[in-house]
């Protein structure tokens, strides 16, 4: 297996609509088409991400932008769900002077492209001013190109998809400003000053102001320059500064339930298990020979029941073009590798330098299986474990790079129902490795 | 090993407060003092849950309440969390006459006590006006007590305490109703009829209106026999309905984070995160030798550190009295048993039999690991998991009976360094284990 210099992966902030898919055309096309007028160029757009938050609510010590999730803050994700876009041109971070060294680390460690830093201010709203200054070109020193259109988005909101940023975007086009929306999952109620409600609002008459929001970029920041200390202070909504000072009445945008807000410890575990889920959505099984192919076969058709909706490749190790390169190209966190005869280690390792060096294991924990197919009356599984002990060597030194490599026995009975038993299970432990993707378990040598 | 025929664990619905802890005795006095005349008697409280709904919102076809969290459905732990409390002496659930089977299934399947049944009606309020109706006695065939202060709480908050229980409780006594509240996530906004932003309001002067919620029996139950159809209908808050045909201003409670309400798949995931943390929060290390008491305290010391907040007991296997039965009846959920020298089949049979018959895996899945302790340079370690491999047959059938059990090889090296790596690497194993409790890992012979 060789990976030529073309065949490194694409940068974690590669455009999704960089690709021709029906989305980008829609973008485009929408993008350029909304000035109206014709010949119009596309909208100018940039984003600013206020993240000078303490957390407070979190009830830890780390601001929740930068707590970690599998191992990585918060807050690379939602930068990578925003880079990810090719029409945003610039992505401003307003970070507290405390946190700025570790802003720079993250953006250089995660390979984050196109961010630019601005200072936070006190409260949220001096710290979206303070990024909006960034892009504006009256100030001195700017860098950046003021865009025709502004998105607002939180740091803890990291799933956040291309089409409701497009949506938001182009109600921002026509109406001066938008923003994402959701119904109510509580009652709103008004307190009396003694403790007491005064009044219950109608559920079906409000909805919550969600994030992201976009805005003609002078309107807003004429909202910012006009508004007053008490808004900048103890204002949560850029919306109502767009309507009071620039009478622009904000578009609302119905969004998806992924769009909340991280904000409590419980929304960190969901966090994770929604990212977890999203990376093992994809798995794929490297088989080389013929006999590996129809062991593969049968452990696929059992994974797909196991993993009721996730998508199985499969792929050839030794075969330098194609298959492989795009699975290490396409988002896949998950391979299979599937041995039935020789348990060969020079193979594997070449299949793990590969891996390292893509920036795969670079955002996620990327979990390797190795798979050994043998029938265990022939072979009884301990004997064939001793041969396999430089998995755990072999594990411990990967681990460093964010690969979770394991190994699998399967019992290849001649035993139709063995078979299939041990293939279920095989299958449920695969699940289970690359669902969870614990680090503890790597190096350890399973049996099915 | 034995245990007599009083060492059985307690009920699921066991009492928090029937033991005298400071918080029974607060809520023993405040309850019976709250009526303010000498010699009045205890508040009788009731809850209602209405778990009529549908969860069209979680995108699955499993009314939320249903929803399977560790393999048990959702309302279940919510129950659970309601009969804990020894002073609420009735809970009527509301539930659609098609789930009224499943709803019989799971009170008998999990243990639980003191609850009724009600047919739910088509929206929230005709289901806990049903609900209400099973506890006045004004009713044919009303075969509980009428309560004086009646709690109504969401079958899909399942983290509520008996701290914020009483709390809305004694409130409702003294004004008639209370509910818990928070402070607003998100900001809450107005739309126009043509989709755009009319207003934002406040949100410093707005809550969340959340669950429990508490009123005087008379008071709740006559607001419900005058409200209107429309209320009946649309209308969300049951605190307004007592303002509005009652004038009763409730209390507004400052309640915790973890009342919030399992709407979407991220909140099932988070809940399940939640529960995962909380019964693994107690860990017994099951030691019978001094050596294995010795080797028990250095993977003690190691594994306080790996899972930070966790409370880690040791007992002995083979003292009949005592402190393994209090383990058992302790909400511990977490076994590790030390073999330094023999591994003993029987010895092991023995205290997963135990196990079995007590009621913890009747709520929760059970993690056993069997740590074995050799060095491995004078037993290889695949010789010993030869002799363990009694382990996988016997996981298989405890597995049938929700014990998770597996083993562990820690090398118990004379060298130091070597010790202290494999006794780090064996907590961060027994850490994966207990806090991710994966079926499919049962059985398996781990390594470190």
């Amino acid at each position: 297996m060789e990976l030529g210099p073309h065949s490194r992966p694409a940068e974690p902030g590669r455009c999704v609509s960089g690709s021709p898919s029906a989305g980008s055309v829609f973008a485009a096309s929408l993008l350029s088409a909304a000035g109206a007028t014709p010949g119009s160029r596309p909208a100018a757009v940039a984003a600013v991400l206020p993240a000078g938050g303490c957390g407070e609510r979190m009830g830890v010590r780390t601001p929740k932008q930068f707590c970690r999730v599998l191992e990585r803050p918060l807050i690379s994700y939602t930068l990578q769900a925003l880079e990810r876009v090719c029409w945003i041109k610039d992505i401003v971070v307003a970070v507290t002077g405390e946190n700025m060294e570790a802003m720079r680390n993250i953006i250089q460690r995660y390979g984050h492209k196109r961010i630019s830093l601005a200072e936070a201010g006190a409260t949220r709203h001096r710290s979206i001013f303070n990024g909006l200054k960034a892009l504006a070109e009256d100030q001195p020193d700017c860098k950046l190109t003021k865009p025709e259109v502004v998105i607002i988005h939180d740091a803890v909101r990291p799933f956040v998809e291309e089409d409701i940023l497009l949506r938001v975007v182009m109600a921002a086009k026509e109406h001066g400003a938008a923003g994402a929306i959701r119904p109510l999952v509580s009652t709103v109620i008004s307190p009396a000053a003694d403790g007491c409600l005064d009044h219950a609002l109608d559920r079906a008459k409000h909805r919550a102001s969600e994030m992201p929001q976009a805005f003609l970029f002078d309107v807003i920041y004429e909202a910012y320059q006009q508004c007053s200390d008490y808004d900048l202070e103890f204002g949560t909504e850029c919306l109502q500064l767009a309507l009071k000072y620039c009478h622009t009445k904000a578009k609302l945008v119905e969004g998806p339930p992924e769009l909340w807000k991280v904000t409590y410890k419980q929304d960190l575990y969901a966090a994770e298990s929604l990212i977890k889920e999203k990376i093992s959505q994809d798995i794929c099984v490297v088989v080389n020979t013929k006999d590996e192919e129809s062991a593969g076969h049968l452990l696929k058709e059992v994974l797909k029941n196991e993993l009721n909706c996730a998508t199985i490749t499969s792929t050839a190790l030794d075969h330098s073009g194609g298959d492989l390169q795009n699975s290490l190209t396409d988002q896949c966190y998950s391979f299979i590798c599937m041995t039935v005869l020789s348990s060969d280690f020079q193979e594997t390792q070449k299949f793990l330098t590969a891996l390292e060096e893509s920036s795969l294991p670079l955002l996620y924990p990327v979990v390797v299986v190795l798979v050994h197919c043998l029938d265990f009356t022939l072979v009884p599984p301990t004997q064939k474990l001793e041969s396999l002990m430089w998995i755990r060597d072999l594990a411990k030194e990967v681990k460093k790079r964010n690969v979770l490599l394991s190994g699998l026995l399967i019992n290849y009975s001649q035993d139709e129902q063995k078979l299939q038993e041990s293939l279920w299970q095989g299958a449920s432990i695969i699940a289970a490795l690359v669902k969870e993707r614990s680090p503890a378990l790597a190096g350890q040598l399973l049996v099915a």
